[in-house]
């Protein structure tokens, strides 16, 4: 059987709210099955009408259903906000889902990554790159983040499969419907040996709006992103703006001026990507020239659970409190109140408060 | 016969005095010949002992004769700092040769035009690359520059050529040396179609230390430099330093990261020059995007001979009173007046003053 909370996570993301509004429902009500569990009238006093009818809205139980009975499959996991395995990276973006379906070594979500993306109609010698790139990078302790698409992001995978830090896939369907077809096989040997990620549940098909949605995930769970063949139209050109957004490092690699599968890595360099012809070239501008001595399983942000518990003290206070008290956001203090209570070191009380449980 | 002004600046040339020291001679005794004919006292009252040395030493009259014998040839021309031929884009520069040899036409000195230059051994690829630039931005209105070496430099002449604004090569020797022999036919259609030019005396033998001291005319004629293909040896990356420091826009090519012809580009790239795909790019870049309506004979630099012709007046002045008159610095002043002598608007008179005459 699958815990409440998890259960409450998956049904609260099925609801597709906007982060700011699921951070005041949080912030007002506790944790997931506080929010659903709370009445019309008190969600509209936190949020506008339209998303609290979201929130009361009968969501399909078939979908449900579906996003259970793949989470029960061992090896099958729902990574939430209050999850310590929840990829700090994308928590510092402030846009990031709720809730990621995920198979596979989830030390990989808060690894030292670099995206390498590219096109699905690559040449042979861009696929070569992609593989060779990739392969090294990982050797030098970087997961390879790519979007498991034909092509470079195949090659990417591939490259990085069987070196040191392996490779996460971010897909834009349910994990059960592996796109392309073609990369079934592809996509089973990430899961035994790396990891693939979803934002969307179990069941939902490949539609062209969730891909830019994909790409974002891309960037923002890397550090940077290596784009190796594009055309001008290519959605590696999406990734490299949101790495851009992002703070992320953006690197191409250049070839010849008659190629339109180089013309995407030219436009990118003119505005300002760093070009880059190896890999040794990628690691001097992260500022990891030498290969890491061991993979890195964390990002080494701050971790703010202890700020979170020290400020809760012993009487019952709510989040607004211990924003007041830590000088944290108030996403972030939620993001460690959920991490906190799952750990059992706090409680969520009725009207949205919080108590130390030890 | 060669007139003796003419005479003079050759012969002063062969000196190859130091262009501040120049300048101080011609501002203490007025034109080239003053200064050849000064004594070694006066002279040492206005430079160092080993720089008046250096004036009133013999030169080897061989090459003297030499030099006025290329010179005596019809179309044959010393371009010297009062010529009002010579470059405009060179004397900003602050160290421009005191005289060039030249033959063709002379309105390509003052045109405005783009070094185009690369590797000796440039791949079909390339020199297919540097002859379409070349042909695409002559006849957009740019003179093509380039030191008539073998792969990329010929090519670049090759494509401009026949187009609209021509070519001129800048060379390491004397111009009755054609250096390389294998390019003897192209440099005498550049000589009838367009201008070859050099700073060394007829019969200079190709020489090393030379080049480096070509590559800096050929950047510092030109607006902006672009590099087709280069090693990371090749000369072409001195020319494009040379043209970072003269403030000239440097622009290059990208071709396969696996090309050892392609890695001088990329680290140009990395440097902050400009990575073209097109003519067009290049025009964009030079704020030239459109075809220019007619050959530019100009570069619209600001001519101050009107204000030294004021300031002037009536009586003999020496350089510096000019200096302080007119805001202009003293090589500026002194180029100025040598132009006005040749035109007869101005006279030099003994102890380095000048009056008008009319």
């Amino acid at each position: 059987m699958l815990p409440e909370d998890t259960k409450a996570w998956a049904a609260l993301a099925l609801r597709n709210l906007p982060q700011s509004a699921l951070v005041e429902l949080l912030r007002a009500f506790g944790g997931p099955a506080d929010v659903l569990s709370a009445t019309a009238a008190k969600l509209r006093n936190v949020v506008a009408d339209p998303i609290a009818s979201r929130v009361t809205a009968q969501v399909d139980e078939a979908v449900l259903a579906r996003a259970h009975a793949w989470l029960e499959v061992p090896g099958h996991r729902l990574v939430a906000w209050g999850d310590p395995h929840y990829p700090q990276a994308l928590l510092a973006l402030g846009h990031s889902p709720p809730v990621l379906y995920y198979v596979g070594n989830p030390d990989l979500l808060n690894a030292r990554s670099l995206a390498i993306v590219g096109s699905r109609s690559a040449t042979a010698q861009g696929t070569d790159n992609a593989r060779a790139f990739a392969s090294a990078l990982s050797d030098a302790g970087l997961v390879i983040v790519s979007g498991l698409a034909l092509g470079i992001d195949g090659a990417a995978h591939e490259g990085a499969l069987n070196a040191r830090a392996g490779t996460l896939a971010v897909v834009g369907t349910g994990l059960d419907r592996v796109y392309p077809a073609r990369h079934r096989d592809l996509a089973h040997r990430i899961a035994a040996r790396g990891g693939l990620l979803s934002e969307f549940a179990p069941g939902t098909p490949p539609r062209d709006f969730h891909f830019p949605q994909r790409n974002r995930l891309i960037s923002g769970l890397s550090q940077g992103v290596l784009v190796v063949e594009a055309t001008l139209h290519s959605g590696s050109l999406i990734t490299a703006r949101y790495a851009g957004e992002q703070g992320r490092d953006v690197f191409a690699i250049p070839g010849s001026i008659h190629s339109p599968l180089s013309k995407g890595c030219h436009k990118l360099i003119r505005e300002g990507a760093k070009l880059v012809e190896t890999a040794q070239d990628v690691l001097e501008e992260m500022g990891l020239a030498l290969p890491a001595p061991g993979l890195q399983s964390a990002t080494g942000a701050p971790m703010s659970e202890g700020a979170v518990l020290d400020a809760l003290g012993g009487d019952p206070v709510d989040v607004d409190t211990l924003v007041d008290r830590t000088g944290l956001a108030a996403d972030e203090v939620i993001v460690q109140l959920t991490r906190l209570a799952l750990e059992g070191d706090v409680a969520s009380l009725p009207g949205g408060r919080w108590q130390r449980r030890k």
